[in-house]
């Protein structure tokens, strides 16, 4: 876990549970690694995902955009990169890549648009957008 | 979804996305089953798992014992059968099998305990037992 | 499972496991559910996921675009809607919806686009496209 | 990743998706969980899941007994340790308790029994029984 570049990086391996009948990690998969990855890059900026739910603020996703380009298998390492962006008041924008190491080969590149709700309702993500130093 | 020797029986169908690199339903998607038979039976003798939670009241495992008996591969169906009895004041048992059908060929067998928390502690599932008929 | 405007329609109800900490499906859990509708479409089709592997053609993910509009709970049911049309002579994109019933409500609006590989290298479907009627 | 008292140690931490609508790590996960540790603990040995697979002899699990003893959460750490025992000829017995950390206070204690099988006919585990210095 670094930086690079201004990205947070995460490193991680394959899990032999996580590979389908392909024998290639199945493709929802990546969806899990991408929230363990926001979720820890969110922690480093001293945003707590499940703090904020029992305060009543819950952090969601509202659309995720995801190019496979190569397929992860059993014992693969690989890295994502997650930054993040302020779309109007109320969006967040991360985008998010898989690179499998070493070598960097590209295997996912998303981009994962969230938002703020508090008691089921939208909120502006103000403070979070202050500790993201997106102001 | 009906009622086989007094058992309470679910049928469900493998989904391809919980077979592993073998080509089988992987070991801990069992788990999965046996734990939404437990939940839908509870449901039955109108005992709600989330509303529970809600309530501050966690029904938990304490205890799960499984034989792996034949697997389950893509497209097979199956019946999962539930029953339950008391084990002194606190602790439900849970005795579940899982049968491929046609034929009823068993997979697995398994015996999951529980028990009853009342924020945190362990409490005696008492309106439970009476829901359940265990009294 | 039936048909409604030559859609395919799988219905399904949430697990619980399937929850996340917010008491809601998590956002990774909607791909297992598309994955599902697709490959019991494709059933319906005479098109087998599984045995297509096993001759050494897999059908892959190389791009999903999904919508989150309001989330699933505990107990709730709902129906995935399949269509698929033909991209160019290489790609298949499926249009997904998941509606919570009773009401109809939208829950999730999913655009997954899939292609052919043998050996690991792209193939044109031709025989799927037959089977699909999209020739 | 070490070696403690000659017990395979893997350290790993929670992921806010392993968590449920209680806010503890799933039950089932934490099968995922041994999984993993057992599978990396072989390759220890020199003793490759996949590659087994591919060579027809797959191990197997045949029984899963597992005490639950105090639930993992959101961003606790944890080691996993796995030593494995030989059983007859046939049979392989993986002792495994999960802790968490700091403080090592337990969490689940298992005993998974495994086996082998060629084709899908069981078979003696001999050369494994070599790599893992049990014969």
């Amino acid at each position: 876990m670094d930086k690079n570049d201004g990205r947070f990086c995460l490193e991680l391996k394959v899990r032999d549970y996580e590979c389908d009948l392909q024998g290639v990690v199945n493709n929802a998969v990546y969806q899990n690694y991408l929230e363990h990855a926001r979720h820890e890059y969110l922690l480093t900026k001293g945003i707590n995902f499940v703090k904020l739910h029992d305060e009543g603020i819950d952090l969601i996703v509202t659309r995720v955009e995801i190019d496979y380009r190569h397929p992860l298998r059993s014992d693969d390492r690989f890295i994502i990169t997650t930054d993040v962006q302020r779309q109007g008041n109320a969006r967040l924008v991360f985008n998010q890549t898989i690179l499998k190491i070493p070598g960097n080969m590209p295997v996912i590149k998303a981009t994962v648009t969230g938002a703020a709700t508090k008691n089921g309702r939208p909120v502006a993500p103000g403070k979070i957008l202050t500790q993201l130093g997106l102001e």
